[in-house]
């Protein structure tokens, strides 16, 4: 189960179409790992990834060798998916791989790294619970009002407005603007999630953040990580260069957020609540 | 400072050039907090993130505003960059938030999302030490050769053979790929360290690798995280389609890596070894 349909609607060339569109699927692992220290057994959750389901047990392999937790996937003795089957998609979320010849267990690299007080945004939360949101408010289901010709042109503004991709063609931007299109504030960086946060802790206290009028406009695909951040400020419109994961589209509609993806000069695609697009 | 510059040998339609390339900057930042409980002073590392150099303390902002842990920043009091300057850059990689107001500091929150068992590859170990690469072998510097035509395809090749991408246009893949331009495994996934740990572990489970005769392609950006899940495998050559940042060069170069960015149909370059590929 990789994919999944989604209604969309398509705009291209002053024409609008509703259609069922394929979406990449994102859902979170929680990546356990079982092995005896001293003669006891000891279960540690090590991970929660945002994946794409389908090839878990082969992503848990993977996981186990490239971050050094054993040195020949040999010693990983089985590999088995658990937890209720959850969601839309009823996949289970949840993997335990459980290790033998514990003497070839890095157990020195699973306590430096990952028995200790570290985390980053969602990849690295400590449970399935943790992606859930505290944000309890919506966002305005009807403010503020954008038009196809702003949507279009937002992604150019912001190419032509970071300093640094002109000169190293490798790094992301996201951009505030204000509603009737001129880009308010803008932050680069190689990681999507950090030129977000650069750019909403630079609003904040700048007191830049209006909800009802402006949006962010992002380069680069659109995942849950995304979304959960633009939420935190109430802006309830996100408009993304890339393609929306399922879960992206998902959060966005639990909270009202406008979700446009695809954006090129003459189309783009609206995911969600497209009340906040003037067609017309 | 948010790029550097690197030597790279540059392929345009059968012409090479050696010359000096601008890449975006790579480091790795610590994230502390300082806040009293019980009257107390607590310190904790929340995270370590791999970002561009510049805007740190908007970052820190961001970070601590999205990810829930203060509900104003107002309630940061101070963040200051510390520690010793490091690494070619000269830059500080560790800053430290003070929370004033404790009360209003979301305790519970820490307590479950940060101070518990998780992590997630690169981007949630607990600190700089933990980036240290634990292998020590160089990759052969000699072998495979690829050709150009064998390097200028392999992207089109992955693209071919990604059954899901044709259908979502919004998920990664990386290619196990034998020198004379077989694809031999693929996976897709939306996270690209995924894609590559579903990549490996398969091709692990099925004995399938064989360094000194195979090169990887992956889809996207070339990134610290993708060099060391790479160089695990002891497979030399790296080749992708966009970027990469400083830190993935600085990482292949270490270790005799071939590392091969922005290939297109007719042009590519060569940022590391250049002596596995064929010129002729």
């Amino acid at each position: 189960m990789m994919h999944s349909k989604y209604k969309v609607t398509k705009f291209k060339k002053d024409k609008s179409n509703q259609l069922d569109d394929l979406v990449s699927i994102e859902e979170p692992l929680e990546i356990s790992i079982n092995f005896d220290q001293n003669n006891k057994p000891i279960t540690k959750i090590l991970s929660v990834t945002m994946r794409t389901p389908g090839n878990d047990e082969d992503l848990v392999r993977g996981f186990l060798f490239n971050e050094q937790i054993v040195k020949n996937i040999k010693h990983i003795s089985t590999i088995k998916s658990f937890g209720e089957k959850v969601g839309q998609y009823n996949i289970q979320n949840k993997i335990l791989a459980t290790l033998n010849n514990s003497q070839n267990v890095n157990i020195t690299k699973i306590k430096k790294d990952f028995l200790t007080n570290s985390s980053c945004g969602v990849c690295g939360k400590s449970s399935l619970d943790a992606l859930e949101i505290i944000k309890k408010d919506k966002t305005s289901i009807l403010e503020p009002k954008l038009t196809k010709e702003i949507i279009m042109l937002s992604p150019s503004i912001l190419r032509d407005n970071q300093s640094e991709f002109t000169k190293t063609g490798g790094i992301h931007a996201s951009g505030l603007f204000s509603s009737d299109g001129k880009l308010i504030n803008i932050k680069e960086d190689v990681g999507r999630h950090n030129a977000l946060d650069k750019l909403i802790g630079n609003a904040l206290i700048k007191e830049q953040i209006d909800p009802r009028r402006q949006f962010i406009t992002c380069s680069g695909r659109l995942n849950f990580e995304l979304i959960q951040k633009v939420l935190m400020t109430n802006i309830g419109i996100l408009i993304g260069v890339g393609a929306p994961t399922s879960l992206a589209i998902d959060l966005a509609n639990k909270f009202n957020m406008t979700l446009i993806g695809f954006v090129k000069s003459d189309s783009f695609n609206i995911y969600t609540n497209n009340k906040k697009v003037i067609v017309d």
